[in-house]
């Protein structure tokens, strides 16, 4: 394998300079060698500082931390509560044959790229996944990829400047966009996501006062369509991308969760031999961030799917001089990302999984993951028919149903908040589409026939009765299986 | 002890109203009720949810997490590296006896607010010590004050907005500020830090565009002055802020590291009897937050000097219509304070310490750095004498000095940079004034003779002879006995 920042066939060119796109915050954010109190930090094993106003790791009022890996029972799909795996821990001392920094780095202040040996890992993979095509790109750690793309706004957003999304997309980043002052230009989807022809002419016939220059895209498994871009559907997004000059946010939680295409079986269909066909990590589809030439990509990494959410722990990766400035930025505001998280995973990954126990782990998921898809969807088929109309999930943890009401009905005003009312009285919840909208408020939005439906969470055995309990619900509003 | 949102006396008053000097953005951020998806949560145990895109914990894999305590060794300073305290973890199932969530909870996704049993114990204790004397507080879970002070600027800095703070301050709070397209306006201090005749005539000759409403604040020790107010000097630059409507942010890291007026002496002199009088948490000078009738001090709290400073964790307390702004904005950043963290700490001050022993171990906190001011200053008594003058550090970590220069030397162009390189050679080192100043390019700055000597993270065996060898390097540059 060739080192970082070479390809296989010699040394790879460099990004092109986006910087003349910065904010008038994120100018000023740029790191400043000269500025950094840790320029004072000890650098001599003789020298005795009393520099840094670090607190002595004597005083931390802990022993060692970690943790203990879960053993999964395949019966009852839930972690071995009598049992527990291997336990995983950090002490004052480096453990044996461990690549992990000791309890009084981990715990201690540092910069903001986060602990060494975790970016040291989600470096190595995104060498390995993502083949950066230029040279100067980096990861720094994130607490989570909510963070990744407030930092990312926070780069180059000025007040009233217009950020490009899908129609429907993820709340939290309408949200974070909002609170950013951003207005929303959103593109038409199909079966792939967002359409590269509506994109282009969206960007063409734009006449706003400030150029278009951020987009938002979500390429697996999008929140809450559900669709998975085609591998020519990427490469159409970024050229459009590329002859806008626009900067891609490329939000990925779900790239890990893929299902290679798989069809819907019944769970005894669930063969060794169905499963040996997940994409693992190494076959999965390619990133926005492999085909980037340009370094215009700025790739939203997260383990909030494959680990646990609150363990607020996300990479950031991309071109180095704007990934600086976001470091810059985690400097004064999260400051680093989370220590014991940080520790506990690069002890996981570092010492234990490895890349190859990575794969495996992330497969196991998958397996997952499919399962609880093929129950729902088996569902879906078997009680809703024709209610409902939606694209095959084939990543991540989101079915799109696009209901078939009666035009009579479908044109009532106020009908999703109906039909949401009348879930919660059978007790069933989907959410309306309308909250993945910007347009959340408007009567047009409000009423559209959208629900999203999540495999993540309930039960498989749940799945087939929060189904049936729907099917009861739209019936009542005309649907026809 | 009355119920939070009462006095003694009976029903607290409101706080006033400060939103209208909220800026365009966290106009925006003001928490809006139908636009939270988390609405769409179970409330009904039949409910069967399809809704929240949350991963099943069943598929997190650990299957408990937790901690050792430290055993700390009189002896040697350090923690025993061969014996392990007491095992606190979170596993699957709440533990017997303990008040904080099971992991299912804690590593999962939820709101801005943080860990709920954490939130509670922050709150107690916001009540017990600081007192709030109206009735609409609250206070939230951070990812440490760094991001506390950073959501405090993005309530009410636009581009270009001065904002006040000491001569002399923390320098990642003067580079966040810069980030914010802050301008500084700064005050004199003297051995009580910022004097409050001072804060007034800076407010009431301002002619600035836009009125200044922001004060930045480090009342105990502060950094890098080491300066601590006195209760009067407290409620003097209290009525300041009230006079000129300023929204204080009270940044308290070294709070509980006060030591309570004791004199300095030597290690013999030590006692129980000695330290005795220390002030615990009960005997804490009464924070700017304890004085605030109007709800205009947002207080920073944090456990990086208590703890240890990666577990990312404080709380910020304020009256609630502000605090609910930061909250909205946690949500769209930082996304919560960190599961591992938030779970780890809960246990250990909701399960095992209390208030009672989180008392103790402030206590044995001020202990220890009240043992290592002692060992600096009789070093700086010892070896310095009149080279430097200082103020006597009574709380936190930092002692500053004054060089004494012949003026012919001090008036020398780049004489601190001369310093530091001739420190660096005679390893020891210190921080020059000009890092904690936002004219740290200014020559006047540059050269200004002060050094920040921290006594945090030295071994006491080692700061005489770190002492020694600045005197050394002063003596060349021609200071006095």
């Amino acid at each position: 394998m060739p080192s970082i920042g070479e390809s296989s066939t010699g040394k790879l060119p460099s990004s092109k300079d986006f910087t003349k796109y910065l904010n008038k915050k994120s100018i000023i954010r740029r790191p400043d060698p000269n500025g950094n109190i840790s320029k004072y930090g000890s650098n001599s094993s003789d020298m005795i500082s009393l520099g840094l106003g670090h607190p002595s790791p004597d005083l931390f009022p802990f022993s060692k931390f970690g943790f203990n890996l879960a053993e999964y029972d395949n019966e009852t799909d839930k972690i071995k509560e009598s049992t527990f795996g291997e336990e995983i821990s950090i002490g004052t001392k480096t453990a044996e044959n461990s690549s992990v920094e000791p309890m009084g780095i981990v715990l201690q202040y540092g910069d903001g790229v986060g602990l060494r040996s975790l970016v040291k890992f989600f470096k190595e993979h995104v060498d390995q996944v993502h083949k950066p095509k230029y040279e100067d790109w980096t990861t720094v750690l994130t607490v989570g990829s909510t963070e990744g793309f407030d930092k990312i706004c926070e780069l180059f957003l000025e007040i009233g400047d217009s950020v490009i999304i899908d129609e429907f997309t993820y709340i939290n980043a309408i949200i974070t966009l909002r609170g950013h002052c951003a207005n929303f230009v959103t593109v038409e989807k199909d079966d792939e996501g967002m359409i590269p022809e509506a994109l282009d002419r969206v960007c063409t016939n734009w006449t706003g006062e400030r150029p278009l220059r951020l987009i938002y895209l979500i390429p697996n498994g999008q929140n809450p369509t559900g669709t998975t871009m085609g591998i020519k559907r990427r490469q159409d997004i970024y050229q459009i991308c590329q002859k806008h000059d626009l900067i891609i946010a490329e939000d990925d939680p779900y790239c890990f969760l893929q299902f290679g295409g798989l069809p819907v079986v019944e769970p005894s269909e669930e063969t060794e031999e169905y499963f040996s066909k997940l994409p693992g990590v190494k076959g999965t589809l390619p990133s926005l961030m492999s085909m980037d030439v340009d370094g215009r990509v700025l790739r939203l990494d997260t383990v909030s799917k494959i680990l646990a959410p609150s363990l607020r722990t996300g990479w950031v990766s991309g071109q180095k001089k704007l990934v600086d400035i976001i470091q810059s930025h985690i400097e004064t505001s999260s400051s680093r990302a989370n220590g014991v998280s940080s520790g506990m995973i690069s002890r996981l990954f570092n010492d234990h999984w490895g890349h190859d126990g990575f794969e495996k782990h992330i497969i196991f998921l998958q397996k997952q993951y499919l399962s609880r898809r093929n129950v729902l969807l088996k569902a879906v088929e078997k009680y809703l028919g024709g209610m409902a109309t939606y694209t095959l999930p084939d990543c991540g943890m989101f079915l799109w149903l696009e209901l078939n009401l009666p035009p009579s009905v479908a044109s009532e005003p106020g009908i999703m908040d109906k039909i949401v009312d009348s879930m919660v009285e059978n007790n069933v919840l989907l959410i309306p589409g309308s909250q993945s909208s910007p347009a959340i408020d408007a009567e047009s939005v409000k009423d559209a026939p959208y629900l999203r439906a999540t495999f993540a969470r309930a039960e498989k055995k749940d799945m087939p009765i929060a189904i049936e309990r729907l099917a009861q619900v739209l019936e009542k509003y005309g649907c026809k299986r």
